[in-house]
This record gives C-alpha cells, structure tokens and sequence, in this order.
C-alpha cells in the first residue's frame, strides 16, 4: 500500500471498530488487523488511541454540508433536515458519537474536542442559515445562532438518536413548519403564518 | 446487611461504575467491590451484567416527575424544563445512557429496553402535558404526542447533552416561548402571539 492508502485503511478500520465495540474496548491491535497494517504502522502516525479517535472525529465533523442557499428560511431547513437525518443514520452518529460523549465526562481531552468540533459546526450552521434568514428579513435580528441550532437540531437529534422513532416525509414537513414558528417567536419579526392576519 | 440494604448498595455502586468506566468496561467483580458484597450476592438477583444494567435504567427512568398541571402550556413547560435541565446534569444523563445509547445498536436486548422505556417516558409526559394543552384549547386537537415530546425535549436535550453550552434563565424563558410557537404552528389553532392580531 501506498501511504495515503495506508491512512485511509487505518481511517476506516477505525470507524468500523469504533462502532463494533465502542471507544472503551478499543484496540489498536484490532484497527491494525482489520487495516491489514502493523501497529507500528500506526504509531508512527499517532501517538495514542485517543490522538487517533480525535483527528478522526474532528475530520468527519468537518465533512461537507449541502449549500444551505435556497432563498428562504423553509428551503433551506428542509434542505438543512435532509442532510442530518441523513448523517444521524451513519454510524457516526448512532454509535461512535454517544461513546464518546460518554467517555468525554471522563477524560477532558475528548471533552475538549468535541466540544470545538461541535460548537464550530453549530457556527458553521449558524452563519449560513439563520445569518441568511435574518437577512432576509425572516427572522428577528437579535436571533441567537446557538439557540437557534438547539431549536433546529435538537428535535431532529432526539427523534433519530435517543427515541429512535420513524421519520416520515410528512414529519419532516410539520417539523419545519414548527421550527421556523418557534425561530420567529421570540425577536420582533411576526410569525410568518401570522402576518397575514395583521393586514 | 439486610436484604434490601444489599440490593440498593449493589444498584448504588453499578451506577457509579457506568459512569467511571462505562459498559464496556464494566465488570460484576468491580460493582461488587464497590458494593462492599460478593459477586455470588450480584448473581443472585440478576443473571448477568446485562440484566443488571436494564432493570437499573428502567427503574430510574421511572422516577417521579413533576406534576405538570399549572394550568397553562407556559407553565407546564416551564416546569417540565426545570425538571429535564436538572435530569439532565445526573451522570445517568451525561454518561450512562450515551454509553447504552451505543451499545443499543451492538446489543438488541439493550436496544429493546431503551425503546420502551423511552417512549413509555415519552407517552408520559405526553399523556400529562401534550392533552391537557388540547383540552384547554392552547394545542391543536390533531398534535402528535411523539412529535410534541421531539420539539419539547429535543432541543433542551441537544444543549445541554451534546452541544454542552451553558443554561441561563433568560435562554429557558425564550425557548418556552419558541416551544409553545413551533407546537401551535402545525394545526388549526392559531399562535397564542397571533391572536390577538386577529380581532
């Protein structure tokens, strides 16, 4: 193998152990075995298993999100709902991600990581879409990007990851709906829905 | 010790060892020492680790909430919120269902178990608060308990469990706001806000 390819397996052999057994059972020697590389081959390139885990997690939040410019607040959640109910399916997100947050309580580099990894993200997000929408004149001037993400996010998150119910087209689209209400409760702008009723 | 001393130290030191180590980790030999007992008295009552570790989840997930019955969906979720902020900063929260979160998807006794009570947990917090909302006419008739559970939980949840920033009053108050916003926005009742802009 080349050394890019050796990476790469090392990479994705990872991942595959992070989901089978979780970060606590861990062992290089499996990632090894399951890269078809040696230990050494990947002590070379990270000193600890943790060192491993980290570069790996940060570089799969940093993964690509769709452009999130559809011209309107709804187009662009609904755009915005796809692509997380799509990323909470990954394995990523079911397994390796409540491992480590389990052991992040426990050790404060995991701790530390992820808490940048994720807040960059929620930044990220933050400025495209909420940005855009208070632009548009969509959304109160004053909305907090961090608040708005828990609203955005967070029922998405609760509904894949922890209660684990179907998620239907028609969900999706309630959900949106509730959002953008809940995203225009609480600033100066009216609830999009109410407007008219104003006139 | 008494029978039922025995029993509430063994379920005392499995908590603590699921939040030091996690499930993977942990070992009936560990929570015995912890519990100052014999692993033969841990075998005694539960066949095996697993076993332990479900009944101890279903117990807590049954602990007593608040009773919800202000007489307004403000003030039910603002209770509720209080209740979930505080559930959520206890290690069952922040360290054991992460991990069993990621072992649900290794395991399909853990993931069964969590299900049920989850959305046992879901139905009944629904069953208090989603349908006394309607029968006070602050909810739509035709809200999805499940969905309502999503948008309550989910983005209280996302903050303090995942995105881990801070939890002021001020941020409580707001997401009240936007709670009862994105709940009224998918039926037929109008927004609590838009109301009165309709006389």
């Amino acid at each position: 193998m080349l050394r890019g390819e050796i990476t790469t397996a090392i990479r994705r052999a990872l991942m595959q152990e992070l989901a089978a057994v979780g970060y606590g059972r861990l062992s290089i020697e499996a990632v090894a075995r399951r890269a078809g590389v040696s230990k050494t081959a990947i002590y070379r390139r990270w000193n600890s298993k943790l060192d491993l885990v980290l570069e790996i997690v940060a570089a799969a939040a940093h993964g690509k999100l769709p452009a999130l410019d559809t011209g309107t607040l709804r187009g662009d959640l609904t755009l915005l709902f796809q692509a997380v109910a799509h990323a909470l399916r990954h394995p990523l997100a079911s397994q390796i991600i409540p491992d480590l947050l389990a052991e992040a309580a426990r050790n404060p580099s995991i701790d530390a990581t992820l808490r940048q990894v994720l807040h960059a993200r929620q930044q990220d997000i933050g400025g495209r879409l909420v940005n855009r929408a208070v632009q548009r004149g969509e959304l109160p001037a004053d909305t907090d990007p961090d608040a708005a993400i828990d609203l955005i996010v967070g029922p998405l998150y609760w509904r894949i990851a922890i209660a684990r119910l179907p998620l239907t087209d028609s969900y999706l689209e309630r959900l949106v709906e509730s959002v953008v209400a809940g995203l225009g409760a609480t600033g100066a702008v009216p609830h999009p829905r109410a407007a008219p009723m104003a006139g």
